[in-house]
């Protein structure tokens, strides 16, 4: 909510505790869970994402059919702490930026662009136009995350956390990339995944790399 | 479930689905989220605090004061992945390993050893006389993450979301590091923290680097 108020949306109205009853904030928000302040904005502005990858350094995060609200939110507050310039999903069989992925988020959908494709294999093909090589993460690749460029138009794609990246999405990035495993279990979290590869990214872009 | 299977725990007898009726294993595990398999199992083996840095490469996470279990496992399920050697938590004032937290892990409790401490800074103390070095993480330090050296015996100390690092804890660490923050957002899920850092020690670590 606080974070609503100093990102992109049109604020209209805005209910407070304590001079707002409890009731009336519970009805309003639709759930007890308001944290004592309630707000009628505008709906989530996606992005155009024709104009995600229009800076020299872009760096966007594509994902491929994350269905869990919750998983979504952690990916864009990792994405927009890490800087990244933008989030891309599918219009369909994906989770929407809806409520709770805004509250999974701290509030980061307000501040990263998150757009919505038809497409994202198309969506990526347009993104090789655009000059941007497109990383596909996959723990089957042999390549690691750690040895390749990031610098310049780059996009990583993350499929949904089971299933991975589908054959077309895989096959329509530039290079497949892994993170290594050291342990015994097979997976991290979608939003840790991306965290640890964005700020590899960084690492490489930042003046002293 | 299957984790505790594969684990160090002894287990003493399954129930399944569906040799076992849905009620009966809802009774059996308290609770309708046993995904279809319940076991009675040995109280979590907590590993023995001076053993985690016996490794001339330990890496050991030091959580000082995570309240939240999601976040805890959360937390325990990063270190695994990335091969940490050790989760080391307090006895007190902080989750231990319940069910909740084994099942936030993904199972990851069951394969890296969590050792409980009556003192964070009186452990600090005795891993500094065991040759490792101790990087606490907290927002406002000035030297970066990337910028140490992971090699070695080291330790990294995490703070509670929220609070960060106390005193006397920040104080015990040899060295404050940050994760820089590129967006609006002022802070990373713990777990999401952990791995970003977690990762940056073992790609310093690898044998290409």
């Amino acid at each position: 909510m606080a974070e609503a108020e100093r990102g992109r949306r049109a604020v209209h109205r805005v209910w407070r505790a304590p001079e707002t009853p409890p009731e009336e904030l519970e009805r309003l928000c639709g759930s007890p869970e308001h944290q004592g302040v309630v707000a009628e904005v505008d709906p989530y502005p996606y992005a155009d994402p024709g104009t995600l990858l229009a800076a020299e350094d872009a760096l966007v995060v594509v994902l491929d059919e994350i269905q869990d609200p919750h998983n979504l939110g952690a990916v864009c507050r990792s994405a927009e702490v890490a800087g990244a310039s933008g989030v891309v999903i599918p219009e369909r069989r994906a989770a929407a930026v809806t409520p709770a992925v805004a509250k999974a988020s701290a509030g980061a959908v307000e501040h990263v662009p998150v757009a919505r494709v038809r497409n994202i294999a198309d969506w990526l093909k347009g993104a090789k136009e655009a000059g941007a090589w497109s990383y596909g993460a996959t723990a089957e690749a042999e390549v690691v995350y750690t040895d390749v460029d990031w610098k310049g138009r780059a996009v990583l794609v993350l499929g949904s956390e089971g299933r991975g990246l589908r054959p077309r999405v895989a096959s329509s990035c530039d290079q497949l990339v892994s993170i290594p495993q050291r342990g015994k279990l097979e997976s991290l979290n979608a939003s840790v995944a991306a965290a640890v590869i964005l700020f590899e990214a960084a690492r490489q872009r930042a003046p002293s790399a």
